[in-house]
């Protein structure tokens, strides 16, 4: 269970919008289109979040490396969907 | 004994409560639902803790590289479970 | 559908105009005339932007590791071009 | 002799008292209850010590890549415990 | 085309005179000498440009982790040289 | 000659007074116990110096990737001790 | 040609008087050693230089990413020596 987490999670939230905060603190909210055991992750209606404004980024690829942390959509549970 | 500690008390943590602190000084609470060996985490009901405040995250996965440590909920003796 | 996307999508975007935000804050936009698993990015008729002015790069190698994300000029869509 | 040295003296502290410094500053002090060759460092006990003030961490995953150096509790001599 | 055009680009620049611009805003402009997959760099003739200001360097090799960017002289048409 | 001349110098160093400079400017003098290829050092007798003042570290394990440089005690001639 | 290059370069430099360019804005001058493919480099005689001032080093490892660029003596031109 333990070691494809992070993959099946992603895998689920495929379609979904879901929140990535990257390193230097941009917040960029967009649909999840795809992604790699890298975590580069790919986008579409993307937009970065600011306070309270928002900037449209469209479809954008993410590198993973730039990622700290992935906010998926759903309240996932391991296990349920496997 | 040594080389596998870090995965087998991650394992013996998870559907439990940890804290982990990210590069940047980040400190996040959640219930661990997943990890892989790069110490990409998942976790459910996260809320980062700034001082006295707490901002709900929900269901978060974070990446590895990011990680500077994880706090699991209990004193696990490394031997006992093996 | 998912390992793959991020460079089906770069091969989709080939020969189109693209954004390329890098570390340390450049923005640049050129035509994508090549790219790498490690996201190397090759950009003809480059151009980098800030606020207001552009500075002409010209033709341009971009290291990957740099890249924090690229912005391709369509909608792509995963699967249709498949 | 040399290519493992790093590693018997950890196995030689198992069970002991360390003191590890992470990149940023952080001085953690605690019971050495596991490592690996990236230098994933498990503690019980852990305490983080900042001048004369400690704050209780109890059981911690240290992720290697921040650890900047090791102090085992004794004058470990290299070729004695082989 | 996509996977080998970083290579072919400075393949084809071998000889020439180009820019390279490097983590913590460093430019340097020299003759391409040779190159490897890592992206470490020979120039020759190598100078650098801090706004009119030139310092003549020589023979160099740049690390090629330090590598932000590099120009080449010349507009570069993938497909053209294969 | 070249490929292990750094592996041969620290080879010749073991059991010798060595200086190691850290990323962030910490410069640590110590008995050379140990090492291995990623210049994971094991120093005993370790002491930090910053200026004219020395903290006693004891022994110590220093991380290879924080490692800027090392200064052996001797002036060590390729070539002669193989 | 291309992809030996830099250790190509490094070789024909064995000997002679090279300086170093580190992450930081450190500049060392010495004798090159011995090399080996992650650039670490072994200098004897060296020195750091700082405007005017130097300070002796004597014989030094240099960690290999920590290197930014290296100036050699001559102007070695690739294919001659081969």
């Amino acid at each position: 269970m333990s070691a494809d987490t992070t993959m099946e999670l992603l895998q689920a939230s495929l379609g979904k919008s879901i929140i990535v905060k990257l390193r230097g603190g941009a917040k960029i909210r967009g649909i999840l289109d795809g992604y790699d055991p890298h975590l580069n992750i790919v986008l579409s209606d993307a937009e970065e979040l600011k306070g309270n404004e928002t900037t449209r980024l469209g479809l954008i690829v993410i590198r993973g490396d730039n990622v700290i942390l992935i906010s998926p959509p759903i309240e996932y549970k391991p296990g349920e969907k496997e």
